[in-house]
């Protein structure tokens, strides 16, 4: 841990320069909109250590597979997130000297905010160069909501102890490299550099997947908040161009560059129109002005934040982390394309390949449900339709057929990126949460028509694949799943993981169900996927004979179901009786060591009790995990969320919060010493997830919202606000009470702690 | 499958030039004499597709290592098999053109010849050359056996339509490359190129590692057998020197060039002495001469196979396959240096880093210990003793302690050489392997000092590890060993491996027994070892705690132990069930349906039932050959030699007959289709034990030779010999008959059949 970060309920933000931290908070105070993001390079050059780093959503580069020994199987090629061309950079000159923070002979007052209320980031300092001249320099960069291809830049620099000439030279560079290469290959092509009247574009296309993208820029000087008329020198080199701006400041004036940048890409234009398409969007946003594109993002957050925010009153830094956790996600994804998912670096990093793992089906999904208009979940579930094709090709490749589905473990376009064969071919649990994100999505929107529409499909590719997975024991004369890895990845290749059977079983009973409804209701649909998929009455009485006669390991004398065969040979020594020296585990301890141990990454047999909560009762729960949770490490992102929304309604409080502390500040203060890598976007879901789920206890029951609200000893009160079925309820828990305050028309049934209520619209009720 | 090769008894050989045979045969007529070796390229350049290699023993480079996906434990480098400057190149002028097979108008008459009975390779061949220029060619090669450091080329050329004035060009070269290398590394470092006096030489270091190597050559011209004074032109460049020979041939007549080169090395010399010492091996060369020289190779192989041919009456391609697994062993290694090992592909190849595996004490042991002096075999274990220290730090880098050693999977000097968790880390039955070799070694050779002196330390190492690894199961009430890969390798991480735990419960027994052995019959010895060790009387009671009682899986159903913890719950669908265009499944199946299947690489349950078969009834070897051999696809090179011996015992002797084929010619008839990456030496030991121990059922019982001597119906008789405890019995088998002939001066009683009979010496006994 670190903490570094100042307690603030709207902003994030650090105070003094240390240059140990400077890619820590490179990760911290990214900034994205959707559909780019960068990282919070400096946009002056800087010589010390950094890690650069700006993003296209949805470009990437099928990298060549390279490991040490090749499994059949193996996709040839993995798709890469990739550090795209950049418009950030702006090198600065005073008096002839480079502007550097790592050569500077001082730098104070040195802070930087990323403003979460309104979108912006900020950061300010005074400098001595090295030849003595004094500066404050204040830059403030957002990427605008509005206008989601532009992004602008104020940077102003006061001279403060002579006057001083200052060269700006704004560029566009596309010479860049990816931290990660398998191969060294070479992964854009850019093929024109231009300037003209002032503006400048890069366009530039990813090598073998030819996504096409013009970066573009065009640059304003003021001087005291006056514009001045300066043409800048134009300087094109291979894959860069520079515009080079030269201007006398007296000491305490400020001379300002506006910078606009960013980025049209051929997702959205045809290719040969970039550049015209580049010029439009610089000619709206220099037509609104960089002070007016900033009023417009404070607006576009505030209805962001109108919807999603929460509010913890009486602990800054709980406050603070679940901001942190929403400002992020919405960063990432809003959910306007299908195409697009949300990758679990965001725009912050390049590590892991690939944009989607089942943490969009498991953790983000609830996320976007609850805070945004449904079809945003619904985008994400077209885009697991839109997938099915590659998802049926993937499970030919391992062997299956008859229209089997085995979505990726992670990807991009739809193929598997990922190579490590107890995970790739292994962790096929993954197949199910996409099957259980098509239930939630109906359970909590009421939507029925996806499933008709596109989810039928899906779930019958699933179901196949569950049907030929599963093989029959003659020794347990029960249907057995061999050779899985289940969400607790410090086990690999076991035979029935609890966690994988019951799901595999459920997604079989699902598709079944969905089967009658669609053909009942939806007869058109029905025939239309009976058409395609030839499915038969004979294949689905198959799966129901695996369905109904599936192996769960159990054991009568623990009474609980055991995570995966043998569970109970282990040496179960708790993690409580584990040397802290000896902790994180996969830092201390051998691979091997690790997967002969009892301990769990993240919630395994605990994730199908989340998952299917109400499929058992509390006293099981209790029983599971009383059993489970003293063997878990929590060693991934996605463990604390699930154990605070079970501690909680264990009525574990105490427990919970801890939990729940860990999971929201995850980053801020970078529990896992790894932040400067980038954030872990997909788990902050999950943080949103131990409030709303946990300490409010939000449920669907009966087709209506249910609560069951605790709070933290530490907490005064908590507000969420949820979008059920585009109603507006917003829930404040106090220490004595909760009160509900619902928008619209009609009146809403709802239950608390299992009674009836009935909230009138726009009227505060206090129970 | 690919049958080019002649049937000859003592030859191999090759007629007409195929181009697409060129990296199989490379392989093929590979020559090596234990210190050096290189695969049969061309002397005369060859622009066609060809695997260029020249290997040196014990000279390696710890390569980075480079994984998908690093896991905790994996060794940071990775001994890889170099390939070597080359000294054997000889490039070809014909009237100012190269001769080059690929360009060549016409080729004619082409063969190939490695005589295994005299130890040499010879290549002839009628070529047209686009110049129209017809000559023929014959060239010898061989690598001495008395000289090591040197090997020697006869290239003669006769034109055959005109004179022709002919270039040659010898050269050395060492700017080569590794078809393997992880990061591009740059493994040579060549420090000097000399030419002086006819003579040339390279200097070059190995990076890292700091091999030093000297690479020599000299050359003399003869025509028409006559020696021609000839001082070459001299031509030096950063890695490469060349003597340049040109001389007139009239048609017909024939000229010669006879080059002597090869390696002096920092192993046997002063680093700074290493030109010296080339200059000292070139002249005993010169002044033995090219023929004399492979005279004394002859005489040389003739010493070899007087002690470890075997003889094949009726069955020429059982012949020719037999002798040349022990020609390529032999070539391999000789057992002269205990820093030496076995490597997989021996001088044929780099595939695979690292030299020794578990190969050399479960098959190349038995060979040399029966095919050569006593000596050899116990140079490979004092190998291993050697590394102990080094496998006490590779079991502490996974978390064991207290001097508990865990052998490399694959090693070079020592320190662990390979990368993939679930062998790396797994396979720890090697370390059995080794305490298995040791017993062997005493049972065979009744030579018991090795046990005091040296074997004892290592059994303790290797029993504490088991001790440490094994843990207990509440629920079995049983010592249990989790995570595990058995021998066969088409199962990851399983619980409790029958072969494993039973390896484990003997080699503790087998240390327990040797400690009160060698405290009663040396008593300094164990001092010293209980000093080193520290060694207390309560570990070892810890020791046999686990020993005896650890958990062996057993089917009361099916009466068979079982491979591992729920083997039974595969669905048992036997090999010959499978559709031929399945297999093999190592390319056909993806990884996870390998594992979940339930086929078998290599022997594992058998494995343990070869090492072991007196500890069970043939009752019990049948139940278990019958269960485990439908189910395995012998996809290893070290399976069919195993189940060859266990048919034999059997009495199935078509079956036994058809394993013996496969191990014997697998690398002559290419049964995997991966001769060009080189041969398969050590599985070729298993061939010898095929015949020895499997047809002749040659095992030592009671301290004495025991035989049950077997024929496959396809043969009129066999014979080989074993040099037991310094006395040479050569036993004879026929249709009707087994004959002994035993050398020296007293008796010696054996049983035949499980019949005493007592042999004199020098007096053929028929039986």
């Amino acid at each position: 841990m670190q903490e570094y970060i100042k307690a603030d309920p709207w902003s994030i933000i650090e105070e003094g320069f240390d240059k140990e931290l400077v890619k820590s908070s490179e990760s911290i105070f990214s900034i994205g909109n959707g559909a780019m993001g960068q990282r919070a390079n400096f946009e002056e050059q800087y010589s010390g250590e950094t890690f650069q780093g700006s993003y296209i959503a949805g470009v990437y580069y099928p990298d060549k597979t390279r490991v040490g020994w090749w499994k059949n199987g193996y996709p040839e090629y993995f798709a890469k997130v990739l550090n795209a061309p950049s418009w950030i950079g702006i090198d600065v000159y005073i008096n002839g000297e480079a502007l550097d923070l790592n050569t500077c002979k001082k730098v104070d007052r040195f802070s930087r905010e990323l403003n979460m209320k309104e979108g912006w980031y900020l950061r300010v300092f005074t400098a001595v160069l090295p030849n003595g001249t004094q500066v404050s320099v204040k830059v403030t960069r957002f990427l605008s909501l509005d206008l989601d291809e532009v992004g602008a830049i104020n940077y102003e620099i006061t001279p403060e102890n002579a006057d001083a000439e200052i060269k700006f030279v704004p560029y566009l560079d596309s010479g860049i490299t990816n931290e990660d290469s398998n191969w060294d290959d070479k992964f854009w092509n850019t093929t024109s550099v231009r300037s003209e009247a002032g503006q400048a574009f890069i366009e530039a296309h990813t090598m073998k997947t030819h996504f096409e993208t013009c970066t573009f820029m065009e640059n304003r000087l003021f001087l005291n908040g006056q514009a001045l008329i300066a043409k800048p020198a134009e300087h094109t080199a291979d894959m860069r161009v520079a515009h080079e701006y030269v201007q006398m400041a007296k000491q305490g004036e400020t001379l300002s560059l506006h910078k606009f940048g960013g980025y049209t890409v051929s997702r959205n234009h045809q290719a040969s129109a970039l550049v015209e398409a580049s010029r439009t969007a610089l000619g709206k946003a220099f037509e609104l002005g960089f002070d007016t594109l900033l009023e417009k993002q404070k607006q576009a957050w505030a209805k962001i934040w109108e919807m999603s925010d929460i509010t913890i009153a009486g602990d800054i830094k709980a406050q603070q982390g679940i901001r942190f956790n929403i400002f992020q996600l919405n960063q990432t994804y809003l959910g306007k394309d299908s195409r697009l998912n949300i990758g679990p670096k965001g725009f912050t990093g390049e590590k892991y390949g690939g944009s989607t793992y089942w943490d969009t089906e498991a953790y983000c999904i609830p996320f976007y449900m609850a805070t945004k208009d449904q079809n945003v979940a619904r985008s994400l579930l077209k885009y697991r339709y839109n997938h099915l094709e590659k998802a049926i090709e993937n499970a030919q490749k391992l062997g299956f057929s008859n229209g089997a589905a085995l979505y990726p473990m992670v990807t991009m376009n739809g193929e598997e990126c990922h190579n490590e064969w107890e995970i790739t071919f292994e962790e096929i649990h993954r197949n199910g949460a996409i099957a259980f994100a098509i239930y939630n999505y109906y359970r909590f929107t009421g939507d029925y028509s996806y499933i008709p529409e596109m989810g039928l499909e899906v779930l019958i590719g699933i179901a196949r694949f569950w049907h030929q997975r599963a093989s029959f024991s003659t020794a347990k004369n029960k249907y057995v799943i061999l050779g899985v890895t289940g969400p607790n990845e410090y086990e690999n290749n076991v035979n029935n993981n609890w966690y994988t059977n019951y799901l595999a079983k459920w997604c079989i009973d699902f598709a079944v169900e969905q089967l009658q409804k669609v053909e009942d209701g939806y007869n058109d649909d029905y025939r239309r996927v009976i058409g395609k998929t030839k499915l038969t009455d004979s294949e689905v009485s198959q799966w129901k004979k695996v369905a109904g006669n599936i192996y769960f390991p159990y054991s009568e004398e623990k009474g609980v179901f055991l995570q995966q065969d043998g569970f109970l040979d282990k040496e179960l020594i708790t993690v409580d009786q584990l040397p802290k020296n000896q902790r994180p585990i996969n830092q201390k301890w051998s691979w091997d060591r690790i997967l002969r141990s009892p301990y769990i990454k993240q919630a395994d047999v605990l994730q199908g009790f989340y998952f299917f909560e109400d499929h058992f009762t509390e006293e099981e729960l209790e029983k599971h995990f009383d059993f489970y949770e003293p063997f878990t490490v929590h060693e991934s992102s996605l463990s604390p969320c699930v154990h605070s929304i079970q501690a909680a309604k264990l009525n574990r409080m105490q427990q919970a919060y801890m939990f729940y502390l860990r999971t929201s500040r995850l980053d801020l203060d970078d529990y896992n010493k790894e932040v400067e890598e980038g954030l872990h976007i997909t788990s902050m879901a999950g943080t949103w997830m131990s409030i709303v789920e946990g300490f409010g206890g939000m449920r669907i029951v009966d087709d209506k919202l249910s609560f069951e609200p605790k709070i933290p000893e530490q907490w005064e009160a908590y507000s969420f606000k949820i979008n059920f079925r585009n109603r507006i309820l917003k829930v404040t828990v106090k220490k004595n009470s909760t009160e509900f305050l619902l928008n619209g028309q009609d009146d809403m049934s709802i239950r608390l702690n299992g009674e009836r209520v009935v909230l009138k619209p726009n009227k505060l009720k206090v129970v």
